[in-house]
Order: structure tokens, then C-alpha cells, then sequence
């Protein structure tokens, strides 16, 4: 044998609604593991962009959190925490499922906020706090907002213990995506025509030297390879100049209100206008941006906004999710790309992704060109 | 948030004598799964050394397997199952825990060995099978022959269903240590150094840009990239040339009697001489080999012999791992290095390994250098 023990499916196993029942082991060994690493902590803790967004949120809404209580969902390193009690908060609670509690822990302690700041380690869903809370503050976004399905916790934490009257941090969440021009397909498509090639060698050789006859793999191996490099969503801090049509909003989220269930599957019906002459339609790009509103009755005085959209200065280590379509398409200035885009959760692990995308390109004289569906995987 | 969903622990609570209780779930989606990759088993299937001294094996001793009936013990694509009935077995289990068994059972029909070749999907603690078996058959070395602990499985295999006059392929096995030079410690100090050059960077701007002293968890920082630069084995394929000094063996096993107590620790003082002039100890080099012996009153015609030693043309997909010493110690012809070894099984996985690796060194006057002592992770 001789591999490395790498995990990269948990088991959850979905159930009527496509909620999940979760095997706890499983996400812990699959999931929760990541943020137990200070090194992983760190790279959060360094976007700037995402660091800048809470800041500003907290510290010039100082109203939301003076005198009040508040939840901290996944705290990690507690930085969240800190920053609400350093606001003025009479009690924060900080929850971490992960080992990263005692770090969180030793940081309360080291900037002398253990008087108000409360670090409970625990699942969000185990735990029990003594009181309702006035603010729920968390970084719960994942890659394309909603891969890690973090925010069935935050939803879970809001309807046990967040007051009538309290306010989310953010308060709102959107999901873009945008038609892009990029190389990379033309160069996974060469890797999986490469990987195809060798696997024929392979193939060839197994039977001349050691008798066994592997051609009948050959279709699942093309198809797990095909999965690998052409359908796998990519990460990527896309250059503004690769979006080459408006981009459209697939999803918008109150997170005062949401559901489990309006999350777990999200189905669009939108359009976009290609707005450059001449360019290639090489796949496209999905983001996201979440806001620090407030609520109506308890509105922010100064609103903020944090958006992964390309960006030249201001990436963020979100990126983008990219799902290519090989091979390109010629676009024009004035074509429409109807897109029909859905996306749940894998069965294997809820809080890895499935997306069907299909689309069709409407051309100025009204003429549609045929129907195109792809299917990616944001793992 | 925003991480690669990417376990690397899985839960598993070890007992009083050492050995694991396994959380099913979590070693599925730590381990098995990886197993579940044609990509995975290509790479297996394409190292000529694993594959020569198996194909060997069999074909030269056709005695051991003309008209008897086989066990295969994770055959993941089957090769092994194959070859059993080509070599002649009247009956050959395959026994495969994951998903690969539907590969293998199209290799078998396409091979046209399914009178013969009977895949059965499970993992072998759970199925049974409807007789004894004359021969075991299975590729169950993991990186330095006890990484993935998969030889547990094996054992048990043997217990339930091998004949009392049965046959183990392989028959024995070896683990093996050298002292070695490398280039490769100096790289991954100056890695870790500019780590927390980085970090002690990074609690200067989160202090003042933030508002948040983290320099509490500068120490738990440096201890989690020293395990990770440091501290972890490396796979490498080493030059026979990095070997400094002679090689010795740290555990012999019968894969006919061998228990999971025997292995589940594996304990030696052994002792190394140097036999290159004026030269760095940079670390030691461990390795394995398998050999195709059949047993006392029933031998194989023609022994063979997979070894993964250091090799210039014959290296192989396990390579050596490599525990790195910092800083280098200057050694030369003569001396003697005296080496406390010690591995067990990691608490948090059972597939993973603890190494605890002190050594002296003695040079000719007698003298002995002070001991240092070393601890390194196989993850």
C-alpha cells in the first residue's frame, strides 16, 4: 500500500429535506481538524480585508455592542470575541468546537478581558449559555459563502439564543456569479489529456508484462480524472479585466431570517450581458459579499460592507470559485448568458458542494444557441 | 472561514494495551477512502519493484497456489486475486473494503477469471467467508512497512480463516534504520525560521493595526511548525550514497505467528557504525523489506525479496522515511552510534506513528558523546 492518510469525504448521510445527519467523529476528523491549527488561525487572522471588515463593524457601531451581551459562533482564536468586549460589551460568549478554544482562552486572558469574555468549547448545537444575547457576531463564510455549511450553526445558535430584538454580525449575505474569460481550462484540459495518455501506456504495459487486461477501467479512470481536473471548481483571485459580462446575484440572504432549508439547495434563473467585444466565454465565477447592517428597528450607523469580488488591491483569501467549461466560446458584446444554475450539498460530506450549471447564449438577432449543462464539485 | 475541507486526524481512543478502538466512520473518510482513487492504485500498480516481487512470487511458486484457495486481503483492483488464478487457485476471496471492489469485480469478469475470483466487498473484521484458506495473499506495507497499520487487518484475516498449514504472502518482514547525511534539515530550518519571522511580523501589525496582543501564542505557534518542519518524517528516495553508516534492524516479523501486541510498539536499541570518513549525521533513514519465503514445511521454490531500501534504479513508490536531527552532527569512520528507538501508534489515529528516536555517539577512544533525544510524527 503506501499512501498518505489524507481524508477528503466524511460520511453524512442526507435525510427527506437534504439536511444532513452528521457522524460527529467524521466532521471533527474532516472539518473541524483545520481550524485547530494556529498556522490556519494566522491566514485568517492576516486578510486584511476580512480582518478590516469586522473591525470597522464593530468599532463604529459601538451602539450594537456597549453595554450588551453577545455570541461569538466559532470563535477560533477568539479575535471576534476581543473585539466585542473591547467595544464595550458587558458579556461575550465565545464558542469553538475545536481544541483552539484554549488558545482563544490564553488570548482573553493575555489582554486582560477575562471579566467579560467567555470561551466555552463546544459544538454550537451541544452547548448552553445562561442567558439570550443582544448580538451574534461570526465569520461563518466559506468558500462561495456557503461550502463548510457553517452557517447552520450560526442559524442554530440565532433561533436557541439571540433575543427578538437582537442583531446579527453580518446582518446580510449575497452569492454573485459572473461569465469570465481565463487559460487555466486549456491547460487542465491538457493535464487530463496528458493523465489520459499515460493511463493508456499504463494500460498497455500491465497487460504485456504482467497479464491482466486493465482496459475495462479505462472509462471510470477517465471519469474520475475528468471529475479532478475539469470539474472541480478552482480557487482563484480573479483580475476584474477576466469578468467579461455583468455580474448577476444567485442568491440573497437575511440572516435574521434564512433557514436551514432555504440554504441547502440554491437554484437560480439568471441572465448576464457580455460586455466585451470579441472575448471568450471560458467559464464562470462565483463570490460572495456579506453586510453589517444591523436590523431595521436597530439599524447600523455606519454600514459595512465585505465583498470577495475580483479585485486588483483588496483579494481576499476567499477568492473566487471558478468552474470552467471546455472548451471556450466565442462571446460578442450584446449576447445574453442565460444561466441556470443549481447548487446542494454532497451526500458523502454536507459541507462540500454540488453545482449544475447550464446555460444558453442568446445572441443580439434573438437566435439562441443550443443548451450547454455542466456539472462541478466544490470540494 | 473559507479552508480546505482536508482531515488529517481521525479519532481513535487507544486501550489499555496500546491497541485502538476505531471510530469506523472517521478511518472511512481518513483512510479507505484514499483507496477508493483508480488514480491512487495506478500509482501502486505502476511501481515495478512492488509489482516484480509479487508477480515472482506467484508465478515461481505455482505449488503454493495450483488448485488451492486463496484469500486476498484489501486487493483494491485485484491484481493480486488475479494472478492467484492465473497462477492456477481453484478459489480465490477478494476482499476489498471500499468502493474499488466494484472495480475489481469488472477486472475479473473482463479477465475472465469470475469462476475463479470472487470480489466481496467489506472490511475482512466483518465478512466471512464459507472455508479456510491455503494461502494469504495481500500488499499491507504502509510507509516504513507499519504506517496505516493495515496489518492488524491481516493478522486477523489469518486467525480466522487460514489453514494450520497454511501460507502467508509475504512470509516475513524487516524494518530497517541507518544514520544518513542530507541537505534537506538545513532547507527546513531556514523554512521554520522565516515561519516565525513571519509571525513575530504578524503580532507587531495585529497589536497595532488591531488592538490585539497575541504574542501569547508565539510559544504554541513555534511548537505547531517545529512538529510540522521539523519534526514530521519526510518520504524520500534516498541516494545509497546518503547512507553514512551501516544499517541495521530495528523489528523482524513472521507473518505466520506475528501478533498486533508484537507490532502495535516496536522497541530496539540497536547499534549503528560509521563508515564514511569525516561526514555530517543528519539523520536516519528507515525502510523495509518483505520477503516470499512460504513456511518451514512448505517453502517457496524460489524466494523472493522486495526490499525499499535506498536504491538508485529500484527505488519504489514507498521510498524511506527520513527523521531529520538539527543541527547536523559532524561523525566520522569508526564511530558508533548507539540508537534508542521506539514507535507506537499515534492516540489521535491509529494508522499514524510516534517515533522516539535518542541516540549517542561513541567515538574510538570509548568516549561517549552526551545523548540527545528526538521525538518525530509519521503522519
Amino acid at each position: 500500500m503506501g499512501s498518505n492518510v489524507n481524508g477528503d469525504k466524511a460520511t453524512s448521510t442526507s435525510n427527506a429535506n437534504g439536511s444532513a445527519t452528521v457522524d460527529k467523529g467524521v466532521d471533527f476528523a474532516n472539518y473541524f481538524c483545520t481550524y485547530a491549527f494556529l498556522y490556519h488561525q494566522k491566514e485568517m487572522l492576516s486578510d486584511r480585508v476580512r480582518m478590516d471588515a469586522y473591525f470597522n463593524s464593530v468599532f463604529n457601531n459601538k451602539h450594537h455592542f456597549f453595554g450588551k451581551t453577545v455570541l461569538d459562533v466559532g470563535t477560533g482564536s477568539g479575535i471576534l470575541a476581543l473585539w466585542s468586549a473591547q467595544a464595550g460589551a458587558k458579556k461575550v460568549y465565545a464558542v469553538e468546537a475545536t481544541k483552539m478554544a484554549e488558545h482563544a482562552r490564553q488570548l482573553v486572558i493575555s489582554n486582560n478581558l477575562q471579566d467579560v469574555v467567555q470561551v466555552i468549547e463546544g459544538s454550537i448545537e451541544d452547548i448552553t449559555l445562561p442567558e439570550k444575547v443582544d448580538v451574534i457576531i461570526s465569520e461563518w463564510m466559506g468558500y462561495f459563502l456557503l461550502r463548510e455549511s457553517m452557517f447552520d450553526s450560526v442559524i442554530c445558535a440565532r433561533d436557541r439564543w439571540l433575543k427578538p430584538t437582537g442583531v446579527m454580525y453580518p446582518s446580510h449575505a449575497r452569492m454573485w456569479l459572473a461569465p469570465i474569460r481565463s487559460e487555466v481550462g486549456d491547460q487542465k484540459t491538457i493535464d487530463y489529456e496528458g493523465c489520459m495518455d499515460d493511463w493508456r501506456n499504463f494500460v498497455t504495459e500491465t497487460k504485456s508484462c504482467y497479464g491482466v487486461d486493465m482496459s475495462v477501467l479505462t472509462k471510470p479512470f477517465s471519469e474520475e480524472q475528468r471529475k479532478y481536473f475539469l470539474q472541480n471548481s478552482l480557487w482563484n483571485n480573479l483580475d476584474p479585466e477576466q469578468v467579461v459580462g455583468t455580474a448577476t446575484i444567485l442568491k440573497e440572504i437575511d440572516c435574521l431570517t434564512v433557514t436551514v432549508d432555504d440554504i441547502i439547495k440554491v437554484k437560480a434563473n439568471v441572465s448576464s450581458a457580455i460586455t466585451k467585444e470579441d472575448t471568450w466565454l471560458c467559464g464562470f465565477g462565483g463570490w460572495f459579499d456579506v453586510h453589517f447592517n444591523g436590523r431595521m428597528e436597530n439599524p447600523a450607523e455606519c454600514k459595512v460592507e465585505l465583498t470577495t469580488a475580483p479585485s486588483i488591491n483588496d483579494g481576499t483569501h476567499w477568492g473566487q470559485q471558478v468552474f470552467l467549461l471546455q472548451p471556450p466560446v466565442c462571446v460578442n458584446k450584446g449576447d445574453e448568458i442565460l444561466v441556470n444554475f443549481s447548487m446542494s450539498r454532497s451526500e458523502q460530506n454536507h459541507r462540500l458542494m454540488n453545482v449544475d450549471l447550464g446555460y444558453e447564449i442568446k445572441v443580439p438577432s434573438g437566435k439562441m444557441l443550443p443548451p450547454v449543462k455542466n456539472k462541478f464539485y466544490i470540494e
